[in-house]
């Protein structure tokens, strides 16, 4: 058993700092191996656009998935998304730990789905979804959010974690993953208000390290989140007129 | 009345390209004058972090939130994120033209929230939503999907369209905008099948240019998205318990 931990936060002390290394202690006492992308430590370049592809599809005009799949085929694949792709292929499970920034998660992990989930080798029309490349395989988020839990609550103002995670979630089921329900840590700051004193960081931290490890000793029994897949749509990509999920 | 366009596209001549120069003209011919931040031709640095930072708040530890008060304090502010608030600040709409990628906006796009809805000056605990600071300001999202519009249906399998933009049009609530209906072209290829022959994107944009143009000359008939504000949540940032939005 094998995970990957990939770790989008600028600030490597930073409670999603402590979070991930949360993670790689946790999972290294069950002994699972893990790695870690550091996209902020890596200068992971995030941006997707023709500044990644040298002998292009088409000189004349740039779409992302041509060139993603042209270089997939001339094996001219820009050498970090490889290695990213490398580190997924290599893991049962991957974890994104990650703060949420404007309801969603920071650029650069964005662009890590933008860039390496490459058209082509990792999906096509067909194999995405139930079907996806990385079906077999476990993904869990980990986030932290600047307010407190109630505001993500289904009436909170910041609106229910579920909606704000869906984007992300979706993305990681449509690339075959089986989604575990996610770990939130809410009302971390640093946001603003950075921690005045490291032992209130501490502190915080502590109250958090039980419920996250535990999350982590218990993945075997966590039941993925349901999503619908190819054989609840119709042909036009809609769920079935007699699906037992329509709300009549 | 002026309106400025935040346009992320790596591809001047793609159909995100063209509803952006539709947009442009079309207002024009309204007598409102048109600015347009063009995040891949100017090279927007789209990563927060510590780079953009020089004289620090604190050097020991990088909080987003702190450095960007900090340099707003210290007028240090990176010049990029200030000519993008002169950019807003000037506007009375903004247009946010991007293709969907991964259920959401491109990772420059992304990194423009991150970066430019600056903490402190643009926003604080108290200054957003209802209260915030661009209130009496409209945005309008137009996007593009490479998915027919049925699977971004209610039951479709994309997910309904409304759920994926949910946190872009939140973000744009919380920083205070009237936030329009969105405009989405669906099933626009270039996007792993890019159009053959120009004549069929023609075509295809043809088919489209009527309805964004109805949509940009009737934008003061359009209601914008109801969202609740600070007069109805409690002091934990829920909806009131006695709220008729209650669903019992």
């Amino acid at each position: 058993m094998h995970a990957h931990i990939v770790f989008a936060h600028p600030e490597a002390r930073s409670f999603n700092g402590a979070l991930a290394d949360i993670a790689e202690e946790t999972l290294a006492a069950q002994g699972i191996t893990v790695t870690r992308s550091d996209l902020y430590g890596e200068l992971f370049d995030t941006v997707e656009g023709p500044a990644h592809y040298g002998e292009r599809a088409d000189e004349a005009y740039f779409s992302a998935l041509a060139e993603q799949r042209h270089a997939g085929n001339a094996r001219t694949r820009p050498a970090d998304v490889q290695r990213e792709i490398d580190r997924l292929t290599a893991a049962d499970l991957v974890i994104l730990q990650f703060p949420l920034w404007w309801h969603a998660q920071p650029a650069i992990l964005k662009g890590w789905f933008d860039r390496v989930f490459v058209y082509g080798e990792l999906y096509t029309g067909r194999r995405r979804y139930d079907e996806g490349h990385f079906r077999g395989k476990r993904a869990l988020l980990s986030v932290t959010t600047g307010g407190p839990a109630a505001t993500f609550s289904p009436y909170g103002r910041g609106g229910p974690i579920e909606r704000l995670l869906w984007p992300i979630h979706y993305s990681l089921h449509y690339m075959g993953f089986d989604v575990l329900p996610p770990f939130v840590a809410h009302g971390i700051q640093g946001g603003g208000i950075a921690y005045e004193q490291r032992d209130v960081f501490e502190q915080h931290l502590d109250g958090l390290k039980r419920g996250w490890a535990e999350r982590l000793n218990t993945l075997d029994s966590a039941r993925p989140i349901p999503f619908t897949g190819w054989q609840d749509w119709d042909d036009h990509g809609v769920l079935r007129a007699d699906h037992p999920l329509r709300w009549a």
